[in-house]
């Protein structure tokens, strides 16, 4: 069983066609799961839907202790990828023993174009694979918590 | 750097609008990889192009050939899913020293109902994360080589 | 009110991914008209769902009977391209006093490259602003029955 | 030959994966006719990119203009929806002997769910099947100019 946690970002990200402008309704992940023919047996927190912009400290020490909480020892947390790594550390913070992989994406999955699709079966997996520890998975690749940061110019995860 | 050998399958179909059916022309791996914003330095063997049905002992060797002679040590092998797990027994017959990830799709990439991306995003990231063996990577899981099987009543891959 | 008249053809073929090729399902008209957020006033006539190459005289007999019969004024043909031109000739020969309009598709709707929304916007207008006669109508264009043949060599329709 | 004068609106949106968020880049036009498998015979016009709510007077004398000085009869103007019908009634009063037909998207065409594909193949039929005059085409309707409204509560166009 993989605990999947929804905090919004691009992500999940859609267009409101009556007020003309991006805005966030219920999560793709669903959808998204079905698409990918997925078989994993997962549980869906909807805990916020938020751009990643915005979040607060308080939301990354509840996304925390829902990491904290959880029964699973495998979670995955979509999130916006402008403050994942903030949220990774916090996380970090408080979870030690279970493997915690957030993903995200830099065009909203509702987009024909979007990365969403490849990098959620990209975390789901490493979710699975990968020892104990957060990770950020983007880009194809993943990186531990605290060796990762975004490239903001150039909108891309690298090493640090 | 992760070795991509791509042999066709569905993932790789297309539709032939002058034939008005379904065909392979050239592999969707770098368009695949660009959607998904991948950053991982890989290197693309487009090897064959052809429904799995019709792949002969001798293709499956020459696909074992080339992930013997690769001197990454990281593969992934696009593959059509239907006799997906009698090339992986090839390569694992050959390859003891390598992580060698096969994968493919129920839908062929070029509709938008593809499995596809979601099945690449989660192929390439196994690749990097798990250690040496040969492993099937469908329905957002992954299996060692001997211990699945495709359902083909219900679409999926299972545990065996 | 339009009268849409589905009969099949690449428009309406889906990919079935258990058997591995392409078949047909249940037409994708009244998701393509969400799609299109159509407010015409529509009435769906789901006659049959046949390849053109495989359609008989009878077959065309009855697309025929059904557009003489229509109560409506206007109809909408979706069809396989193949033999469109000679179903419009059969519907040419039974109605007068109506417009019809023929379109189809080059790509399954179901694949994203599709041509087919673009064709029935086409169709399902012209169908509303055309004088009475037989028509077909694709890549853009609109041609009188009789005056119109595929190249099949291009993939297009053009003017004779 | 048609005219198509592009002058923004959801219709051509994009997602801005660096700043994140929707902007104008360049026309989809060119690859929306693609995708059409479009033979019309057509001229592009990019004459600006803005949001209809940002357009001005000055900007919609210039649209006038512009459609009062093409040398084709026939013209297409993609346009924002929340203003489009100010500018048709501007391009009435201004050009009396050539059909020009607007239309635009309620969702951006690079968004899967877009309707602009289905608004553009309606409106080029339309420009070339109607008389002259100046048209509202959207909802797979057409309108002329002086008895249609956009029902912004509801998202839709409709008679008056």
């Amino acid at each position: 069983m993989v605990r999947i946690v929804v905090t919004g970002g691009t992500f999940d990200k859609t267009y409101d066609e009556i007020a003309g402008r991006l805005s966030f309704r219920e999560t793709h992940l669903p959808e998204m799961l079905h698409l990918g023919r997925s078989r994993v047996d997962v549980a869906i927190s909807a805990l916020m839907m938020i751009d990643s912009l915005d979040m607060t400290d308080a939301d990354r020490a509840q996304i925390a202790q829902v990491c904290a909480d959880a029964t699973e020892a495998r979670i995955v947390v979509t999130h916006g990828t402008d403050t994942m790594v903030e949220t990774a550390a916090a996380i970090a913070g408080r979870v030690t023993d279970k493997t915690v992989v957030l993903t995200g994406a830099m065009i909203p999955y509702a987009f024909g174009s979007s990365d969403g699709l490849f990098n959620l079966g990209s975390a789901l997996s490493l979710a699975q694979a990968l020892p104990a520890g957060v990770y950020v998975a983007m880009n194809g690749r993943f990186f531990p918590w605290d060796r990762v940061r975004k490239n903001r110019e150039a909108g891309v995860f690298e090493e640090i």
